[in-house]
């Protein structure tokens, strides 16, 4: 039996999120169901992130310990094939017999994409949030780069476990643009349950020019949930990069 | 009542190609039903070229017949209201009263890409073949260079009327690469049935070494459908443009 840990690539669309649940398509729930097809019989897997219902991953990592003796690439090629369409695994290798891709991970990164023009684009729909109004770069990464260094984000999420702190230390948070395609990458050690789209709804009010960047200066400072503009919706949202030490 | 030319975009993944038919979704049934719900009480919508089943459009081209009174913006607004989220409008003006999409083209340019990696991509899996074998680039590239030019193509496909012609002129046929993705544009003033997916169906054996660049230009100089290679799927196939003089 080794711990193995694998890169998950998937599409959030047709998925209640990462977590199992009792009822409902959950990407680990695919994944465990894909495994048992292999002859495994953990009781579960272990995730980096919670991702919800509609996010998508390129980079979510996860362990699981199995007993495998056709050598990696052989594992990589069964895992594929034990998957359905919207998940695939970028790679495994046989991992520290303690790994846990939630506890050793020293930072995430999460990349959101907005499509910005005044009509749709039904190719982009699936990954974009299609915003209509013009959007000013420039002030949304003025108000972005409030957000690094180490903050109490409570405006702009809650601690997965009820009380825990707010506190977080961001190290990217950068926009760039390719045409209408406009995405945000976003780096921190942990996030906020809620973080990266929270702060993505109130950087397009900024963009749109509905909020300056001093106002979102002052709402990020509020701590106050209650402060924080609309949510952006979930399909936009990535989970890109889990890093290690 | 004007004549107005649109430019379309959509997702192919669950259409039945664009054309009406008498059972299924189709593109074109959708944009009519769209178009009824705006008032449109028209027999048909006029388009450039029919995509088959689960091919997608950057840029196709329709045309229709409307009493419209409000504006050209407020008309793109209205018709992206009024169609599913995989289909939308990019850009709509009014045109000749004579404008016909398909006898005015001058020619198409279409798309075809690649995923090529040994693994496959779950972000990828909608708009792009996966090939897992590695692809050798600048040897598609020498073939796809016989493709340039005035040639009897039936070994690639055949034309939509029965004993038509299967002559074509091609003025594009270009591979390029970023990452893992492959990316193949071909452009000519008209393209047989099942041409491009034929095309990169042989092109892709030559990419893996199971066809040399001279075996496809005896191939294609058989102007023999039997002599063609597996067709690649549909879903990597996008129509980019049409283009008009």
């Amino acid at each position: 039996m080794s711990r193995y840990r694998a890169v998950l690539e998937y599409d959030g669309t047709e998925f209640l999120g990462f977590q199992r649940q009792a009822r409902g398509r959950t990407v680990q729930g695919e994944v465990e169901a894909g495994l048992r097809r292999m002859g495994w019989a953990g009781k579960t897997i272990w995730g980096a992130g919670r991702t919800d219902t509609g996010v998508h991953a390129a980079g979510q990592v996860i362990a699981f310990d199995l007993d495998w003796a056709h050598g990696e690439p052989a594992l990589l090629r069964a895992l594929n094939a034990n998957l359905p369409v919207d998940v695939s695994v970028r790679s495994v290798a046989e991992g520290a017999p303690e790994f846990h891709p939630r506890f050793a991970a020293k930072a995430r990164r999460y990349r959101y994409t907005l499509y910005s023009a005044p009509a749709r684009s039904a190719l982009n729909a699936r990954y974009a949030w299609h915003v209509w109004q013009p959007l000013a770069v420039p002030a949304m990464q003025r108000a972005a780069d409030q957000l690094l260094g180490t903050h109490d984000f409570a405006t702009f999420g809650t601690d997965p476990d009820e009380g825990g702190s707010t506190v977080r230390t961001v190290s990217v948070a950068h926009w760039s643009s390719r045409g209408p395609e406009l995405t945000f990458d976003i780096q921190a050690e942990a996030f906020l349950y809620r973080m990266v789209r929270s702060i993505v709804g109130a950087l397009k009010q900024v963009g749109a020019g509905e909020m300056t960047p001093a106002e979102f200066e002052r709402v990020l400072h509020a701590r106050d949930r209650s402060q924080c503009p609309p949510l952006a919706p979930a399909h936009g949202l990535c989970l890109m990069e889990v890093l290690y030490s």
